[in-house]
């Protein structure tokens, strides 16, 4: 019996995740892997997260294992107002839900927000899962291009004049694929249309803390606040990238409008977020360690970014162009004249790498000489040979 | 400005969940709750528990904090293949997802299935958090009535000559919040119906386990096995009810044809259940611990609501009648003449005793005179007082 007519519509034309076949070959023996966002495992503070693990066990035992608030652990949601002030966000513990990781915030958000026919705006390009987010809703998606210095808020501004915009989702600081972070000039103006056509802006920041160096953007949530505003941005973040993903704790501020929205989404989704990692996220965010930890990953990453840039720069320069990342953990590149990255990803597996070929992270007008490197995970010597291979499979 | 237009519309109408209120009423100082669907924390295996944990940091660090399978973690499902043969059901690996708690597979499932129009069908009382979830799509909800045999198959043939039916959704043992129990020849039929008429069930087992005798119906994933048909009843579970609800883990049963489809929309959803949670639980299934606490639960359970039972019947007996239920956690009454429980509730929070009024329980149709009490939580001497201050409340 055929089965098509059980499936929902919605998810009749996705093709076979990309990023899932991708973690089966970057699991094969000998294969390196450039793909996945992945925290480089060597940097988990072991020696925190297991202290924080035994303090849960000794003196949060119920509150861990027993049910917890919709809204997330009220102790968490306290040392999250001062982690965010640190940011230069202002927030309360009232504002804030815990989610599974801050890719749950966007399916929560995304699924408060999208009536059939609503029009969200996404960078082109932009983080592939929240285009998957979409696709499962009646939504329509446009795209905005980007270039060094993040969205084009100029392409933005002309597509308000035709459209009726219901929310722009964008990673403004570091941006996955693009590593590019949005200007200070673009920002500002950026809110001010949120505010002037009161469209809603989703603020993706998972590597906003991952800087390279001491300068700093305001998030666009800061600057709609300096500008008075409270109701138009929604800012989240995750402990993914900075502690560990498989935590699986995100946060989401909200403005006052939407929080009882989002709480009914997500009660229905899974009644609140796992409260043995909530409690042990607070437990370490107890022992002043997650700023060293930060500085750790910036110091490292940055290292790991520094060498693979200039390996592609001497091995591949001739073919491949990149910006030079300042954060975060990706490396954007695209080949110098036209070429099919998703094609040939086939010959590199065979050399022994693998990357995430660019066009999975367009909405539309796919550009499929463009590619994404992560260089988080693999060691120095790995990035090394990596190239090396990329530059036999021409 | 006004934001309304911002909201999904699906979410437009929902009223404020009446679960979140009671939540925060149960937990004003003395009063006693008889709402919510909370396992007493002190039958918690601590001793195994922070046996589990500390195996967790001291040998699978790594998978505990790092990012996972959609699927779920590989040990976790093999040991689930065990755990399910004790329930009567031949799985592998392949089939099981892991998910943060069976309320997200609740979630999962309905994404992945439901289209515009779609019929679901629900039991009249049914889990109102499903309720909650099948609102926030655009199927159609229909429901058919219970007794004290569970679902009224008949109703729902009768239902079929003139609506194509997309999904049968019911916790058909122990239910909730009815505490019914399908009986075997309705089981039977239910399975026959589904696979003559091709629709899906959604057999909600978080209880199956908490048996007060030693009576086992086969589960409808074990009906349809035997009937060689491996694809119309899609089967979840939890460790919530038997092993602690903060780990949010669950697991689904999934027919081959609805494999990809539910791992996209759980990866779009939050990537994969909890790391850490899911280390733990494996590890807490190698020491043997779970049978003897599950043994634990139903004596404590069954003890508690023998109690209940008896007080109600001395002191409310002739006002509200009720089924003596055969295991979980529930106790659905009713009363004997018309009366709103929903406004009563306000009067017996004065009194200081929760529980949840039957009418949320409902689709349409709600029947007011009804109200669902938990025994799970209060001990026996709260249980006394609850039922003195009922009936003071009357």
């Amino acid at each position: 019996m055929s089965k098509s007519t059980h499936l929902a519509h919605r998810i009749q034309n996705l093709q076979p995740s990309a990023i899932r076949e991708l973690l089966k070959h970057s699991k094969m023996p000998g294969v390196i892997s450039l793909a996945g966002g992945i925290p480089s495992q060597e940097l988990f503070d072991k020696e925190g997260l297991a202290q924080a693990t035994q303090m849960v066990v000794d003196k949060n035992f119920n509150d861990a294992f027993q049910y917890g608030l919709t809204e997330g652990n009220v102790e968490l949601r306290q040392q999250l107002v001062g982690l965010c002030r640190e940011r230069g966000i202002t927030t309360n513990p009232d504002q804030l839900l815990i989610t599974s990781g801050s890719q749950q915030a966007l399916d929560l958000l995304i699924r408060a927000l999208a009536n059939p026919g609503d029009v969200f705006v996404v960078e082109r390009p932009t983080y592939l899962a929240t285009l998957q987010i979409l696709s499962l809703t009646e939504a329509r998606v446009q795209s905005v291009g980007g270039d060094e210095h993040g969205m084009i808020v100029d392409e933005l501004e002309a597509l308000l004049k035709t459209t009726r915009i219901k929310c722009v989702y964008l990673v403004p600081t570091f941006g996955n694929p693009s590593g590019t972070t949005l200007s200070a000039e673009r920002r500002e103006k950026l809110v001010k249309l949120a505010i002037e056509h009161d469209f809603i802006i989703i603020e993706d920041d998972p590597y906003g803390a991952i800087s390279f160096t001491e300068e700093r953007q305001k998030t666009l949530f800061q600057v709609a606040a300096e500008m008075g505003n409270h109701e138009n941005v929604v800012y989240t973040s995750t402990f993914s990238k900075i502690l560990a993903p498989g935590l699986r704790v995100g946060w989401v501020i909200l403005p006052e409008w939407m929080k009882q929205k989002v709480a009914i989404v997500k009660q229905a989704t899974d009644l609140h977020a796992n409260s043995f990692s909530q409690s042990l996220v607070a437990a370490y965010l107890t022992l002043g360690r997650l700023n060293p930890q930060i500085a750790l990953i910036r110091d490292v990453y940055k290292q790991k970014c520094l060498s693979l840039s200039r390996y592609l720069q001497e091995e591949l320069g001739e073919h491949i162009s990149f910006n030079q990342p300042q954060g975060g953990m990706f490396l954007w590149a695209q080949f110098r004249y036209e070429f099919d990255t998703t094609k040939w990803l086939q010959q590199t597996l065979e050399k022994g790498v693998v990357y995430v070929p660019g066009e999975f992270f367009f909405s539309d007008n796919a550009d499929k000489k463009t590619l994404r490197f992560s260089y988080a995970t693999a060691t120095e010597e790995q990035l090394y040979e990596a190239v090396q291979r990329l530059k036999s499979a021409l």
